[in-house]
């Protein structure tokens, strides 16, 4: 998502080039490509998948929106599985359209799981609840803390269900590294990923993030708290960005590989 | 600052028809119209002050920087003790530019506090830490949970030091209420303030705070938590909205006034 202005193919030949050995892909592109055409780019190249992103979005009360959000997270599913990446990175939804129920919808996720964890176990592939930041409590994702996001994975096998740990939603939370050692201690930290805090934020806060290196968010502090909860993982870098997806893609990527060298390397 | 469009006459003309009891009031509309003519303007008219905003942005390195701020902080209480209001509300400040330690920067607020305490205490004055939501951490302030407050409030007598407790800041954290449990116990809850949160937010995201009733929270599940931990005091309603301001105040006043009794009376 980064580098959303590339083309697959074109991503693939740059991260060859740059050395760059794996990349999280996103449905949307992926699907357009056609997913076992995808698969064999990406495997031809020798590029790892590191996850996908995403599912979710498994909030809804209605039964008909609940069953198509169910089947459409089973796809994400055999889709991470043709892609041959064991990890499916999960942003959970907001409230459904006039409840004010956070701890509802919280349990509507929790309910979700338990029919998804064995569908993925059964593919190969982890869930990782990702905690967004709490400005998208109401929008987006209603799990907005590390420690929300272990409540619910807790309930099932770590190879089932575990955590994404992105240092742009949960920067500000001084409880969070005790949160990533309880996730670590557990098996649950599924995927690592980067990206920098920068205001003043974008009317609808999405396209906000900062390229790392450029904010308020110490990168190697992070990475430290993750490394010392026994994550030897790959570590993503995912920026939303308007600004970065109007420059040339190539650019953006090798500029994103050498902050990472020198803010995470 | 909900009817920021209305002079200080005019904002208490409406307050005594509307037979609204006590207002909130801000420095600057206060400083432009002059501290002892509004003291009067407010006392004359029988409204009580419930809170001045706001001192704060305590969290400058340099030393002229934190010098100005701490006397900046002295005369705010001394405007708090003239217009008789017992609270002054803190907006703690965001990191220093090009700063990323968010540690540091609470241990200066409350460096900060143990100057600022005893000074306000002299004149009557209560300090109420208010925890901005959490995509205020790096350019406003620091401390973005009522855990976070209270564990630099604690250090520091209840009569010198408690928090504010607003709902727009709070309402997608879990763990708020047993926090505001926490707080009521030691006698910390210095003022409780009502906003709603609604989406999208706007560019900059200051002034996206929606009317009561309008958004994600519920009013009265708030209302509970805090007199269950023994409030006793005023509620306040503190909007900033570029759509509310744009609207006769008067009439924002009035609709203020009924959608508190509808959501929180």
């Amino acid at each position: 998502m980064t580098v959303k202005q590339l083309a697959l193919p074109e991503l693939v030949d740059a991260c060859r080039e740059l050395g760059v050995p794996g990349v999280g892909l996103w449905r949307e592109p992926v699907q357009a490509y056609g997913v076992e055409a995808a698969a064999k780019l990406v495997r031809d190249a020798g590029l790892a998948v590191t996850t996908l992103c995403r599912g979710g979005f498994l909030t809804a009360i209605d039964a008909g929106e609940r069953a198509a959000a169910l089947a459409d997270n089973r796809r994400a599913v055999d889709e991470a599985a043709t892609l041959g990446t064991d990890t499916l990175v999960l942003v959970s939804g907001g409230l459904p359209a006039g409840s004010k129920d956070l701890r509802g919808a919280r349990e509507r996720i929790a309910d979700a799981l338990a029919e998804l964890g064995p569908y993925a176990e059964e593919h190969g592939v982890k869930l990782a609840i990702e905690p967004l930041h709490p400005m998208f409590a109401s929008d987006r994702c209603v799990v907005s803390t590390l420690a929300q996001a272990l409540d619910i994975a807790e309930r099932f096998p770590a190879h089932q269900v575990g955590v994404t740990v992105d240092t742009y939603h949960i920067w500000w939370d001084d409880t969070a590294p005790v949160q990533i050692a309880r996730a670590g201690a557990q098996g649950r930290i599924h995927t690592f990923q980067l990206a920098d805090w920068i205001t003043p934020l974008p009317e609808g806060v999405l396209n906000g993030r900062g390229q790392i290196g450029d904010g308020a968010v110490d990168m190697r502090e992070w990475k430290r708290y993750v490394e010392a909860a026994g994550y030897t993982g790959a570590i993503e870098v995912e920026l939303f960005n308007d600004a970065v997806w109007a420059r040339d893609g190539r650019e953006v990527l090798a500029e994103t590989a050498a902050r990472f060298v020198e803010h995470a390397g």
